[in-house]
């Protein structure tokens, strides 16, 4: 063998640290300690080893650098006579104070803070960040739709999973995977469908995806790849599924949606070849997608048309029979995305996506190119609560918190919005209300927040003029804060109208 | 106020359970428990609830359906007296045995199974799934480049770091988050970046990511959207990294790589006004760009050159002092990416990407889109590594690890393949021999494979013709394992030369 060693440093002792860069060949001669103090001041200076940082214990950088340890020892006793560093006993040497003569920390000009002032939540045309910052205003009450009862999430189930989980994990599973996602959860997941949504599905065509989001741009990218320049939308419907839709290049032409669903018979209108539909549980309006829109919808998909199916809070109902996904009827024509945003949490940032059999592998490919596929442990953990009904379990107890809620919210409507009507009650974890005057719901939404009351204004998911409304969160908040929230929304619309 | 019932089913007594989507509107007068019995039946038989499945409790699934307890436990006693299902004490009632008549469960068409037949895994032209066919082969040794040792992994660190986070967690944290990633994380990822990389960065200039395969496709979406339409690669470069530029319509014009690292003086000649770098050790080469192709390259950038460094594996090295990350020369022309996947495990998918000041707006909004950010939980639990000193204990750890198993295959390869040459031992999860020799790489790597060797061929890395060579990982793979995988891959040489 010859070693080829041109591409390795012609030094015959290498020294260094990853500390800091540091590299003792920089050094003057005999002055080790001195320039090691040096290193270490600038460092603290310029924010690189800012107040609370730990330095390395003197043996473990003596032996990375080379040098003897008195040499690390002596340069931090000069930080710490400067008051620079202090010994913690057991939590090592930690920076305490920087130098007065440190630079401000400031950020490069372009930058966003963090404690930037907030911007106006309302906006008339809502940009791509609007959620964003709609989460950052400060309110006291957060009536936000799309969240469910967060305090619910089974933390000590999650941490009981996840030790079984890495109890048992063979170490190459801690590698890269499948970008179709793990095993045990796309079999979990396909189980769940088959009980909960009537839709059969082989794990073998469930790719795991970041959330309905991400779904949304797998697909969109499969759409636009294939061609296709258009998804129409219900209208109204949800402004954060446009704003994805429109950002991969597809226009999203608006079809009505009046209390059986979506109009079919105005979707041939639209001229797209495919439709994104909420059908379980329509958002806004909550309508259900009747039997004979169905049965219309299918001969619109028969004739070549492709449906989206985000069925993203079905599990939720309260007083109706369930409405089965479109999937379980039109297998080859759904691309079906659910998530468990709102059956668990959405940080959790976990979905499924079935795509139609001949649209699969090209999902594969978008998801592999897009991340590699999803985390593993989470989906595992996830996973042991699908199977063990854990998840089951907190669904039925969510939904009775959730309708409590919901009957509270009813109530305070009744009672502080005079004249409002109230819409979709039977499912989800929000409601709509619309009111019969003229006022724009933006100012309304931003008269409540005044107020301390955080709600969406109906118009930003409509793409035609409607009613003035907000859509109203109900399920993340406790019973005596609806009540609060909705007298203050009727203390803004006392002031607007 | 005036309830819109509108979109209300006009049903007064509403009834059914998500369980199957039952209804027992459905069922014929009288018929209840036949009915019943029946449904389960057609779900057993099309596999939607299949053996081993659970049952719901019967005082529930009569809850929920609104019909009395007794119909639901005759059902259940039919499925009993059939043989279907089975009482199973405190686990409840399960499925035991399908009916004979059920139809196989047979996937749809285009569908891929994972029992289907392996593909290739070596093909003169690899496509994008070509990592995955690899990955599915089945081999006894794995000498795949780009896995650290995953026995490693800190299981029981990982389970504290996350009881801690749970107990402490405020539940709004479980909801929708900053798309730029938690912020803890980017404030560990900021210190750790400054501690170990010598790159001075403000945390809300950091975006969290799905690993580096996301990072590259959100800047390259960024780039694109900019008017940019090629980036200039490293040759020999990562296959890996070339697909995903290509994929979002990039071209990759190749740069030749020498001892020194990257030609700058070549990049010119591409006339790409962006080029993508592993300089701290070059991919699969081990080269580190010297201080004067630096120079050389910011000349380039302040001319109007866009960097993207990918900071692979900067953190493993071995015999030779630590080179600063391009980022920290370069704050203003750099995009600086880096994951956890060589330093903890590929399978949490989370990384950091620092986009120059002026691109991280429309990075932001790229990873927005993307899917909303990473998942909240391991992204906390990842900061307490990072800041309790455990990563980098861990890193410490690992180095020598790594560094025994590389003198390992060094030796190895010395006893076993006569006439390798050896590159880029001095840093990182692999190395590379060549071989002055005639042969195609890639039916060493099917002969290697043919012994139960898996490797990468060098020419999969390389856009213009190349000496013959593999690509070796030793860091995942026991001592012993190396020494017979070498060992295999000689023979595999000698049946082939």
């Amino acid at each position: 063998m010859n070693r080829s060693n041109a591409d390795e440093p012609d030094r015959s002792i290498t020294r260094g640290s990853d500390f800091l860069q540091l590299d003792p060949a920089d050094a003057p001669p005999g002055g080790l300690a001195d320039w090691l103090a040096r290193r270490l001041r600038e460092a603290i200076g310029d924010g690189r080893l800012p107040v609370g940082a730990r330095l390395p214990a003197t043996r473990l950088l003596a032996a990375e650098l080379r040098v003897s340890r008195g040499v690390v020892t002596e340069a931090y006793q000069r930080l710490v006579d400067d008051g620079h560093i202090a010994g913690r006993g057991r939590a090592g040497t930690v920076v305490v104070a920087a130098p007065l003569t440190a630079p401000p920390a400031a950020a490069p000009p372009g930058t966003r803070h963090d404690d930037a002032p907030p911007r106006d939540p309302f906006p008339a045309d809502p940009g791509a960040d609007v959620f964003d910052v709609l989460r950052a205003a400060p309110a006291r009450i957060d009536l936000s739709p799309g969240v469910p009862d967060l305090s619910a999430f089974p933390r000590a189930a999650w941490q009981r999973a996840e030790r079984a989980v890495l109890r048992d994990l063979p170490a190459p599973a801690l590698g890269y995977g499948d970008p179709r996602g793990a095993l045990p959860l796309r079999t979990a997941a396909a189980a769940w469908l088959a009980r909960n949504r009537g839709v059969r599905a082989d794990p073998a065509e469930i790719v795991i995806v970041a959330g309905t989001a991400q779904a949304l741009g797998l697909i969109a990218r499969v759409l636009a790849r294939d061609g296709i320049g258009a998804v129409a939308v219900e209208d109204p419907g949800s402004l954060g599924v446009r704003q994805h839709l429109r950002h991969w290049g597809l226009a999203t032409p608006p079809v009505p949606v009046d209390a059986a669903g979506v109009r079919v018979d105005r979707l041939h209108g639209t001229g797209a070849p495919a439709v994104l539909l909420t059908p379980a549980h329509q958002f806004p309006t909550g309508a259900v997608l009747t039997g004979p829109r169905r049965r219309e919808l299918m001969r619109w998909a028969a004739a070549g048309g492709l449906v989206i199916e985000d069925d993203y809070d079905a599990e939720h109902r309260y007083d109706r029979p369930p409405a089965p996904a479109l999937r379980s009827l039109l297998t080859d024509r759904t691309f079906h995305t659910g998530s468990v945003s709102k059956l668990l949490a959405p940080a959790l940032r976990t979905g499924w996506l079935l795509p139609p059999p001949a649209h699969l592998d090209a999902i594969v490919a978008e998801k592999r190119l897009a991340d590699l596929g999803n985390a593993a442990l989470p989906q595992l953990v996830l996973a042991e609560l699908m199977d063990s009904g854990e998840m089951e379990r907190g669904l039925r107890q969510l939904r009775r918190r959730h309708r409590r809620r919901r009957d509270t919210m009813i109530a305070a409507i009744d009672a502080h919005l005079p004249g409002a009507a109230v819409h979709g009650t039977a499912a989800g974890l929000h409601l709509t209300v619309t009111f019969d005057a003229a006022f724009r719901d933006t100012d309304l939404a931003a008269a409540a927040l005044h107020h301390g009351v955080k709600t969406q204004p109906l118009s930003w998911h409509a793409q035609r003029p409607t009613r003035p409304g907000l859509v109203l969160g109900y399920a993340a908040v406790p019973a005596s804060d609806i009540t609060e929230g909705v007298t203050a929304i009727g203390r803004a619309l006392h002031h607007l109208t």
